[in-house]
């Protein structure tokens, strides 16, 4: 079952937002078998648009499409699967009651131009939405059966789960695909292709691959088989083969993220956590609360970028400030302590370090970042000299290795 | 000028990465008067890649590629490419020394398999790498220039703006594209799209066309011209139309982010800034870092997620809390006093709310946040009931919403 995902709106083409849609997408339909060959991004042009849908139909049994069915006039989707099936669209009063009812719960009136939001392509049945008021479609165009969703994410999800996926694996073509990634912090990504060359050959099954990502390496087992348990069996044996080439580089495993992995672990054992961040500034924080739950592991951070916030929020001695600045193991060891204790946390993480542009300097050059994690068996600090790519780029390494430190506590440490 | 990007890899079809540098080229490549028609991300398997690399340079004149130009052997561009041009790789030795230069710099050993990277197609020129091992390469194929550049973000900024932009603004067949953005909280989509039904009808020039992005609706205004001051001002003339239709609802304008604006009017202002955060857990203070220069106006932050933080690090009155709950004005006001007196703030901003899934009540459902800015002049509480789409999206609009208090403060807040 070959899958494309396309992605349509000109705000994804022009810069004004960025496309996650497809990612996820494409992540749920191997779940259920599908395999994915591409994303395309395209405009509201409805020639171009017609073009990429009847390419994708054409050489896909599954197309999937996000977006431009909003109520405004320069939502196309619809026509242009119409003009695919080779007639015009048809109203569809299940839908249109559908809009009726979401307005009557939001004590809204219904403007006028929802009502193109009931319309249907030939021979086309509707996929209701439950939390918003676009419903989407399927229809067959070509070899495709196309399944259209909204693009606002919190829609394309419900949709996908409720209607899509279902529909998808029912289908006697599913050939269940399963991933495995083993993420890894330390070497290049030469270094590391090296290392695992023999595994990386084309057509190798399960494949295997190396993604970078701020300074986060993630090699990839990627396996596909007639039944998911075989897919799992084969993804299992190879991650065996590979762990032993890996030795202390992998630090975690798991397709969830880094900050869902760290929760977890810190709810299972009863433990809290605390931040105390200058140069990270509050991403730590604002990641870690991304997961829902987090409230039960974090007490809460301190976002310290002023010397006299890290004095009177974090009670760090300001002769320590003099003599070692800033940026130094004694100041981030006494922000990590200080946090531990005002929040009354079980460990407590601290960065300081210089993210740039500005601010380096020959002893301390821009990706200096110093770090401390604070529990009850006291403190440890260790400094990294991540390389200068960007400001981006030195907090996002930052965090990983704080999540690493995390991973490994108090083992790790 | 018609260009189409295409992003390579394994790990961006199969939800390892998310692929950020389609978004960020096409953008400056509309700068120097490219028209971008798609994005194609695609992964590592050869006969994919040369399928889509074939397509796209028989439809457009410039394609740009990023990723693929690893070292390690699932990287494939170079190989894929040099067949499309119809002979071998060919062993570039300005590229090599470039690449024994940059290991050099690093102290590093070079891994024999960098090697692969001085290889270039047949007829394809280097393009230099000053910040990573990897070089691009320039190369025609069918009607289009084709230049590959890494896909790791911060190689390919540079790249592109050292070797791919210049050599683009110097072809005649530049027609400047240029954008105005016009930032809405309010209404919903279709109202909005409703109330300026009349700009958005298919060949306008400039187009207009509406974007939702976690509760902020953005109104896109996109001209092409033969030069840049004459798309500039259609951009300006339909932009001074549109400001009457919007009234209240729009609440800033320009090309950059809403963080950037905050940052440049509180700098200009000589003010000072700091965060009380509990719903938003450390959003607000994240993305205004993310900011060059954010060090200048953010004194500090509060990620408040225990009522005990509340109480210790803010001086929230605990009978407030008993009273009021966590969620709740009075609460918040003293959330952000207290960040304000705790951090010597010019102002300070609390958020209080319930993110989801759970913690909901009838009085206080899921999307329920108290805001409270606080300045010289006193208090300003207020609650919104955002709709509850998901933890991300009510976490998203709340940061908006806080957006929009700073950039109307002190009038507008």
């Amino acid at each position: 079952m070959i899958a494309e995902v396309v992605a349509i709106g000109d705000e994804l083409l022009h810069g004004a937002l960025l496309d996650t849609n497809s990612k996820y997408v494409a992540g749920r339909l191997e779940q259920v078998g599908a395999v994915v060959h591409r994303f395309t991004v395209v405009g509201d042009e409805p020639g171009a648009l017609e073009a990429v849908l009847a390419e994708a139909c054409a050489r896909a049994d599954v197309v999937v499409t996000t977006g431009g069915l909003g109520p405004t006039l320069d939502d196309r989707t619809r026509d242009v699967a119409a003009q695919l099936c080779g007639g015009p669209l048809v109203f569809d009063e299940a839908s249109w009651n559908g809009i009726l009812e979401w307005f009557a719960r939001h004590l809204r009136k219904v403007p006028d131009s929802n009502r193109r939001q009931a319309m249907l392509p030939p021979g086309g049945a509707a996929l209701p939405n439950a939390v918003g008021t676009a419903p989407g479609f399927r229809v067959r165009i070509g070899r495709a059966e196309l399944f259209a969703v909204p693009g606002v994410p919190s829609e394309m999800r419900v949709m996908l789960q409720e209607h899509v996926l279902p529909a998808l694996a029912a289908r006697p073509d599913c050939t269940p695909t399963v991933q495995r990634w083993l993420r890894v912090l330390g070497p290049s990504e030469a270094a590391l292709g090296e290392r695992i060359e023999s595994f990386m050959v084309p057509g190798r099954d399960p494949a295997v691959g190396v993604t970078a990502s701020g300074g986060l390496l993630t090699v990839r087992i990627v396996a596909t088989a007639a039944d998911r348990a075989a897919a799992e069996a084969k993804c299992d044996a190879t991650a065996a083969e590979l762990r032993p080439l890996l030795g202390d580089w992998l630090f975690a495993e798991g397709e969830r993220e880094l900050p869902e992995l760290v929760c977890e672990r810190f709810a299972a054992a009863g433990r809290t956590l605390a931040f105390a961040e200058s140069c990270t500034g509050g991403l730590l924080a604002a990641r870690l609360t991304d997961v829902a739950g987090a409230s039960a592991v974090l007490r809460g951070g301190v976002v310290a970028y002023a010397n006299e916030a890290k004095q009177d929020l974090l009670g760090v001695d300001p002769a320590l400030l003099e003599r070692h600045g800033a940026v130094s193991e004694p100041v981030v060891a006494a922000m990590a302590e200080g946090a531990r204790r005002r929040f009354g946390a079980d460990v407590a993480v601290a960065t300081s370090g210089i993210a740039g542009p500005a601010g380096g300097t020959p002893d301390k050059p821009v990706g200096t970042v110093c770090f401390a994690v604070a529990d009850a068996a006291g403190t440890r600090a260790w400094t990294s000299r991540i390389a200068a790519l960007g400001r981006a780029f030195v907090r996002d390494r930052a965090v990983f290795e704080v999540w690493r430190a995390l991973l490994g506590w108090p083992d790790g440490v």
